[in-house]
């Protein structure tokens, strides 16, 4: 129990689901000067015509599993890797971030965020950020799924299930949706994963008009293509995005925080499905992004999550790209 | 000329002292729904019943000088070392972050800017970014001077020069101001930085009422004590903060970026007064902020400047604290 995780006992706190201490206990009451309240979360920045806007949807303080967070290592070597990196050791800090790109002919956003108030406290908070950077549900023309992990698409719908992003298509991987949509595979599935196909079926329900499937490799939108990730899920996708001369990828869920699976890239996340299968397609983007030099956004990276990729010491290291003032 | 330099364009852009290019030539309209502002430039957390907020004041790429940027390192080292860290070869991408404690008995601001529109386009974004914050000028109590360079020290007062902070008073290091109020020292100090000394004369005529010098380890405020850092400045210090039983340091130039400066923390920057004598303040402060993994805050370092250090490979490693909404 160290300095750096008392530091971040707020979160802990909000995944514990108590009650989020605004101050401290005995906290003098700050001047009238300095309200209590954080930046709004998101980051704006151009790749070639488009415009891209990377939005905080929250973050848990994981702290069950850790023990059997990476499947094929010992629960001390990730603890030292945690440790290493300067983040609590008792649990997964797990940031959410959606992604969103205006190509000029729409909004596309890459996910759909946890869903306000329908996941673990202290998430949720998409909507409220999205508003703060001047993004309107309604001006949403496309979701692009990269997987169906609920804290994927959850946000595709409200607590009444209603559609969140209402003018949108969804645009989902047709592998994801032959898994998830067959409830015959459910005895396939692990264990942690079976919830799945019940919120699958719930969030799709009232989508179904509005939905199309890609196949990996496909032009999802002009623009932006699909590229065929599994092994987080059978169906994960990543995305390029390609504007002009620049490009970015979107990774979604290929790799889980930088400091575990980006620097031991061989490590099998409980998230994953299938490990060796989500190694391979790790490696694969990865490299990939390192040796275009291109810009990339993750998940579940720290906010605002955008950078670029280093191969370094037989696996990765995720360089966040500097803060500007700048769009 | 690399992808990821080219995706620093508009920063470049602004360095060079040419018209901001809000988007690209060719661009298409962005949607109405996708306004092209950032997310406003600051950062809010605890330490202990403290509230502190670092403040983006804006950035420049420094083209002049990299070659003799580190005086006792070849430029193709450190153009390797900029290359391994994913940022721009062709210059240094100097961020400005001013820290801003509320001790609940008074609002302190650790320097003070490049001031609006004094210094290079792309610096002068305290004023709005600290509007953002709910941090209004006349609402500081005190701004606590590390040392007298330019970026530093020109925020103090207005183009006319008049008092940025109205109501605040401004405690400097006696030695910083022994040394800069002292014309007979020009000629002992290196030729880059004869300015100061005119520089000093300027912002400091207004402040002499409500001026104050301190000695190194004296208690500058409640709960805020100054570390004597000498070598970037003949009297730069860096400051303690303690509430309760968590701590901070504010490391102002102690080092210069951490890719450069905290990883190979023998280097010499060109903006050291005394690089040797830099080098080893640099390393007994950042061996004490790593030893008792306390959290940090520094000027140069990538916004939002905050994290903690670890000891490495012979030097240090600075790791950002993940971004959260909670305050």
């Amino acid at each position: 129990m160290d300095r750096r995780f008392l530091l971040a006992g707020a979160a802990a706190g909000i995944a514990a689901g108590t009650a989020a201490a605004q101050t401290a206990p005995g906290a003098a009451a700050p001047t009238a000067a300095v309200p209590n309240a954080q930046a709004p979360g998101f980051y704006r920045f151009k790749v070639g015509d488009f415009t891209v806007t990377t939005v905080h949807d929250g973050f848990v303080l994981r702290t069950n599993p850790l023990e059997g967070l990476v499947t094929n290592a010992d629960a001390a070597e990730v603890q030292a890797v945690l440790e290493g990196a300067a983040l609590p050791t008792r649990g997964l800090m797990n940031p959410y971030i959606v992604t969103f790109v205006d190509t000029g002919r729409g909004l596309v956003a890459f996910d759909a965020g946890t869903g306000a108030g329908q996941m673990a406290p202290g998430t949720g908070l998409l909507p409220r950020n999205m508003a703060a950077a001047g993004l309107r549900p309604e001006d949403v023309t496309l979701v692009a799924v990269s997987h169906f992990h609920g804290d994927h698409i959850t946000g595709l719908t409200t607590r009444e299930n209603q559609p969140f992003f209402p003018n949108a298509e969804v645009a989902v991987p047709a592998a994801e949706w032959a898994w998830w949509s067959d409830t015959a595979n459910e005895a396939r599935s692990p264990q942690f994963q079976r919830p799945n196909f019940a919120n699958t079926a719930r969030r799709f329900a009232p989508l179904r008009p509005r939905m199309r499937m890609f196949e990996a490799e496909a032009e999802v939108a002009p623009g932006i293509r699909a590229i065929a990730t599994p092994g987080h899920t059978p169906g994960h996708c990543s995305f390029h995005i390609a504007s002009g001369r620049e490009q970015f990828f979107v990774t979604a869920d290929a790799a889980g925080r930088p400091e575990l699976f980006l620097r031991q890239p061989g490590w099998h996340s409980i998230f994953d499905f299938d490990g060796a299968i989500a190694v391979e397609s790790r490696r694969r983007l990865f490299s990939r992004i390192a040796a275009e030099r291109a810009r990339m956004a993750a998940y579940h990276f720290p906010f605002p999550g955008t950078g670029y990729i280093l191969e370094e010491g037989g696996g990765f290291r995720f360089v966040p790209a500097d803060w500007t003032s700048i769009v």
